[in-house]
């Protein structure tokens, strides 16, 4: 069923049992996987792979009132890949190659930047910013009010959480600056800010801002070290900051970091990282 | 599909796709929406609404000896709002108000009061008994023969285990008294109970009981403190227990805890909190 | 939709709005419940019941670039239990009496012995051995590289990394011996060895090799005792190694693991356990 105020571009492939709602735009070339419900106003830009039963625009709490749709748009970027039975709110802005594994849900009032990478099972609670270039994991937990600054690494099983005194009316959420890496497992306690380049190992319960260039580990978590201090245990070589060892997937993946960032400079481009 | 013995009460809405079996009741004003089973036996009450695709009524482990449906009759409360891809097996009964995330898991056996809330993911396993007002946040795994007692906090991927020394069959369940606060990522271990007030620390790893209105934190936990010496550390106000300074969608939410309890006094109510 | 290349075996049952691709074959006794997908070049084997909504051979990368299904062919054998809402991927094997919880992932290149169980939501990331008679619980996290024997035990939220300096191309799987018990919410990092009869206590973030018949607890995981140490605190019987105190559903189940182990000798099969 696909409403008549639909837009549908050139190329476009809706499988079978698909519901397209009202106003729904549907950029050339976007493919949509059997069984997929994509609510009204929602615009899925040129490109963009939609996997079987995904559900684009889900309700926000209005709707439940009186089981009316309200206008909550939802934007979602050039060439994305979304993997099957996501469901997505309304009310979200997700930039160009969003890439996300299974059932993975991204509530209201989520604004996401380009090149994010989301794991299957994940659960962005909404009311959050993400950068660009971020890679959250497989079932990460990413609690209202957290900011996700660029070139973020989440791996599986971390929480961010929000309420300082569970239960209360009072949402401090989680702060994560560039180049932080925050390992499998780990929680990170409300408010807490982690800085750029810091490091939270496997299982840590963090409940203090994590220095700059910091390693902390543990329950509660204490610092321990320098991030330069971390060695590959293979090669022995030093490792971060990754940016100078890891490109896969990043801008400075042809040339490297420290080239691609001298080329931003010498194009007069805004230097930002 | 709409079973021809379902009884389909008045202003009923079944989206798309939905398949209805044999002695179904969907009381007045329930709003089915696209894609849901909803299995034999099933009755749900006024008002109550089913996220796209949840299947409510799922087989229990007889079913798949001769892939025949036995008789294990659920009951969803009035004002129920599930949202989509849950599944609810037979055999259990949740009361009135109910409110569940996506994609939650309730097995059989499971007897749920009113006003309870389940967060996305979540998954009850069964032979469980919860509360009134108690919420569940998302991704909490309930293990089974956990008693969970009237107003209690569950927070993002707490762990109620069972099984002592597993692999075995004896199961020891979870029991946590009401206003209890169970906080992120902490794991409850087999047969521990966590009396009245009690508050488990993110992350804790618990192996003995919590007293009445005491913190445990840690892996290992430890007690470390009475609740009553934790502060809000933005006003310095004290915080608990928590039923003096937190009231949204509890019963006292109008006149406060101390109020709305010496009012159940007066009313000649049985005064069981 | 059922494709005409389909090989349809006898008393097959394929509910409504499924859809069977090319080259697909559905041995005698097979049950499809309810809207499944099964992509091209699956074989399921007789006897199987899958559950409502699973996907079967999904997509692997090389779909995406030009959205046409490569093939990735994908065994499942007799008699697997598979519950609803499942994705497993092409390039997988799946040995007989496979039994599945609720949404579970199987990701590509895995390959899964006999009698072997995976509880709802766990997600195994592919490039995977799994051997035989092994119990994966609720919720667990298999990463790539991962190598699990035969009747090994992994509970709920248990995850197994592979990346030793995050984010890097490295991949060291974790590896873990017969008869181990791997408990609730444990972190194993990459590269380590748990060896046979060990066991890594709830809660542990295990960061070093795990010797035989040791326990291991803690964040970090430190050695306390031998599992033969261990008793039940109700009877203060000894219990590990478990297979002399468990049976049920292994294959001494009739006569306990002595005499199973002594028959296996004197039949002449090959001793491998």
């Amino acid at each position: 069923m696909i409403h008549s105020t639909a837009k549908i571009g050139r190329n476009v492939t809706i499988k079978e049992d698909g519901i397209i709602g009202e106003n729904v735009t549907l950029e050339d070339d976007v493919y949509i996987d059997y069984g997929c419900i994509i609510r009204d106003n929602v615009h899925i830009k040129k490109g963009s792979f939609i996997g079987a039963r995904t559900i684009i625009g889900e309700y926000l709490m209005d709707f439940y009132k009186d089981k009316t749709n309200k206008v909550h748009p939802l934007i979602i970027g050039e060439n994305a890949l979304i993997r099957t039975e996501n469901v997505i709110y309304g009310d979200t802005i997700i930039g160009d190659n969003f890439q996300s594994g299974h059932k993975v849900t991204i509530r209201e009032k989520t604004i996401i930047g380009n090149n994010v990478r989301v794991g299957t099972l994940s659960d962005i609670q909404g009311y959050c910013e993400i950068g660009n270039y971020v890679g959250i994991h497989s079932n990460v937990h990413i609690g209202q009010k957290s900011k996700i600054n660029d070139y973020v690494w989440i791996f599986p099983y971390v929480v961010l959480t929000n309420d300082p005194t569970p239960p209360s009316e009072v949402m401090l959420g989680v702060t994560i600056d560039s180049f932080a890496v925050i390992a499998t497992g780990s929680i990170i306690l409300p408010g807490v800010h982690v800085c750029e380049d810091g490091f939270v190992g496997a299982g840590a319960v963090v409940n203090r801002d994590v220095p700059k260039e910091t390693v902390v580990v543990g329950n509660p978590a204490k610092e321990i070290c320098s991030v330069s201090k971390i060695k590959n245990k293979l090669t022995g070589e030093l490792v971060y900051p990754w940016r100078y060892t890891f490109k896969r997937g990043m801008p400075w993946e042809e040339s490297g970091y420290e080239s691609w960032y001298n080329s931003l400079d010498i194009r007069g481009d805004e230097k930002n990282v």
